[in-house]
């Protein structure tokens, strides 16, 4: 890495290219991410489009035109046809349609057929992720015809960890493991070892579903099928890998209130100004949103005058609404992320942080109701509030307790009745939560302090 | 699946077994969680050891020694044999001390040993995740040789996807893939076909970094070798799918202060009183952080009492530190978790936040002061208020920027900070975060309003 950095300063091509052959692919995309403009430009001409397609189709996906244009139409050419057929249409999906249009009067005919026919596929769904480069044979071949078809194929081929059995319309019909052919000998029909095809995904369906499906069933390769059970493609466990990170990356940063798709691009290559973009709505919208909470404290500016004590746990009954109800939603949004809640079971839930809350509840209010009742007194402040401590306790207490046990209720409740709507659970964000409890808690510790202070 | 369950119902065994063994362990497994425990008896004792290794091995671990409990020794034997030596090693880590002698006593002398060997690892490292199952040969056989001792092996190997070239003393000097030995004439030697071995992993090293290895890479098997590079065993993929979700589940459980380990069992299994335990420490702690807020607030009651239009935004100021705050920290702890930015890189980190944070504080501050100044006048409540209002409006919009700026560069900054000090970054917990900003919100309100408005 050291020599390849050496070489790109002293623009030292045969020192670079040694160099570049050297390191993974992976780890050439991450290093030229931070390059600049002429250093990218020497980097991709020197290493040429052969080396050029792993390392492209690796890079995030903003980079990926800009990383084209530096071909010319005869290395673009090969490189298009390098790169495996998911790649392709990966990059297909992400260029400008001139772009697009350029690229595909470079195709082969053959891969431009097959591009076409994957673009119908939308990007976040079970088709719109899988690869066609599969080992397909037929049940009436024996292991040594197996064996040729599939050495034939084997540099198009992503994985042969599964190898699928089709009949002549190309319905899959069942699989092999390579083992069971390198295993065997040459004239066993492959109709005696192959076993049944297992868990299958339509094309159609949501990537996640996908991912978590070959998750839950440890396979590294997930046969793809229209509803007539042709086989199209397979989804392998990489793919599946990434798809699970990025939606874990989406579902962390919905909660924190950050809108849009998560940049491809690393944190530190992402501009301020995209960084901006994603966080200024919400920040805004639930800026306004709180404009209600004040709206409710200045109403009771009544009470709040006649005892100015109150405004001492003002902020931590608001505060223990975000934070309890925040708690709850994240358990219940990561529950149906991981398949473990469905919108059946919204009452055994609702049962189940009811009495989460209420003992959360119960516990934060009487853990306070002490202090006041017990230290509060003893502290220096104390001469200058003079209140009517045990009274304090109660109110402050009564209402943590209600507080607690309704946010946690609603943040439990809330994603559920997203998805009921067929919204993303995790559009019920911990901050808009937040938001939406601040004006509740305002009105719950001001009616229970007022009823129990008499204020 | 319907069939299992009436087969169930009617205590019918031979039914149970024959749905049974339709059904894919896994789902076995799920289904296994919801039974009660005379169903879980007959469950387990219909569809014998054999059947039950796999499904054992797919439990929730809270659940596996009350289901290994439900067998005789003899059969106990037979189940413990079959598990892969790292499903046995899970076992073993989960279980009482006392069941774990019990168990001992019914391994064979050569699973003892590995067991025993592999318990020496930390759960959450490589070595603690590793299968030792793996396809071993070494450089002087022919493929044909090869071929028949893997085929002896193949039984006990969880993955042929890659097969490991070692020499005498057991070090890794390469890998071949099954394909090469499929197509391949027997009398090829290993020597001839065999790639450099690639990425590997120390045993010692963090189970989420080898992970992130393998994922990186794209590879199915990352070999997990000591530090003299002796192969100890593999890292497969699918053990790496279950560890970034693991982790990734463990990051949004912080981020919202949730405790403690993830719970194995599903969310609708833990009781009322394991979610409490979980959420209770950080609710309560977070509480009492609070009251400083409150008393920021009291302290200031004078000002507050001179113009009580203030109150009307205070929620507002508290609120957008804690939401751009835990936007920023959220940000910054998924590009840590995910590795694109290291302590290095702090200023780099606060440099682009800071900016960031400056146009978010300036949008959020001018469109309320544009609310203040345009449109509070003309509601039904201006009347009541009677305040200067493009005064309020400065002093509103100005306390908005310094909030939203400081809070978001210390939600930015304290993660790095946590990961300095050897702490996880998702400490730092957005009602944590959200809780310190409150303080500071409280102090620069009144502090910026005081002085522009004269109070």
């Amino acid at each position: 890495m050291d020599d390849l950095m050496r070489a790109l300063e002293t623009s030292d091509a045969s020192a670079l290219l040694t160099a570049a052959e050297e390191i993974h692919y992976a780890d050439l995309a991450a290093l030229y991410e931070n390059l600049d403009d002429a250093e990218r430009d020497f980097f991709l001409k020197t290493i040429g489009p052969e080396l050029a397609t792993d390392v492209v189709a690796e890079l995030p996906y903003p980079l990926i035109e800009e990383a084209l244009n530096h071909f010319k139409p005869a290395q673009l050419r090969v490189l298009l046809g390098n790169l495996s057929d998911d790649d392709r249409v990966d990059v297909f999906q992400v260029v400008s349609e001139d772009t697009q249009r350029r690229f595909f009067a470079l195709l082969g005919p053959r891969d431009k057929q097959l591009t076409k026919s994957l673009l119908k596929y939308d990007e976040d769904t079970a088709g719109g992720r899988m690869t066609t480069q599969v080992g397909r044979i037929t049940a009436d071949m024996t292991v040594k015809q197996a064996i040729t078809v599939l050495r034939r194929d084997r540099e198009d081929t992503e994985t042969l960890a599964r190898i699928f059995v089709v009949d002549e319309q190309g319905r899959l019909v069942g699989k092999v493991r390579l083992r069971d052919l390198a295993f065997n000998t040459w004239d066993t029909p492959i109709r005696d070892i192959m076993e049944e095809a297992g868990e299958t995904i339509l094309a159609s369906a949501d990537q996640e579903e996908a991912a978590r499906t070959l998750s839950k069933y440890d396979l590294i390769v997930l046969p793809v099928v229209d509803e007539f059970h042709h086989l199209l493609g397979v989804l392998t466990y990489d793919d599946a890998l990434e798809i699970l990170q990025e939606e874990s990356t989406e579902d962390i940063e919905k909660l924190a209130a950050i809108s849009g798709e998560q940049s491809e691009v690393s944190y530190l290559n992402t501009s301020a100004s995209q960084h901006y973009q994603r966080r200024v709505a919400w920040l805004v919208g639930l800026g306004f949103v709180s404009i209600a909470s004040g709206y409710v404290m200045y109403r009771f500016s009544g009470v709040l005058e006649k005892a100015f004590v109150l405004s001492l746990f003002l902020p931590l009954v608001v505060a223990a609404g975000g934070n309890s109800g925040g708690q709850a939603a994240t358990m219940v949004i990561r529950a149906m992320a991981l398949g473990e809640i469905t919108a059946g079971s919204a009452m055994k839930v609702a049962w189940k942080e009811a009495r989460t809350g209420l003992f959360l509840g119960l516990s934060l209010g009487l853990s306070i109701a002490a202090f006041i009742a017990f230290i509060l007194p003893h502290l220096h402040t104390a001469a200058i509030i003079g209140a009517d401590f045990p009274r304090l306790a109660i109110a402050v207490a009564c209402a943590i307790t209600l507080q607690v046990l309704s946010a946690t209720i609603l943040g439990a409740m809330l994603p559920i009745a997203a998805r009921a709507i067929k919204l993303d659970p995790a559009v019920v964000s911990a901050p808009s939560l937040a938001s939406t409890v601040d004006v509740s808690g305002m009105l719950i510790y001001f009616t229970t302090a007022g009823a129990i202070l008499h204020l």
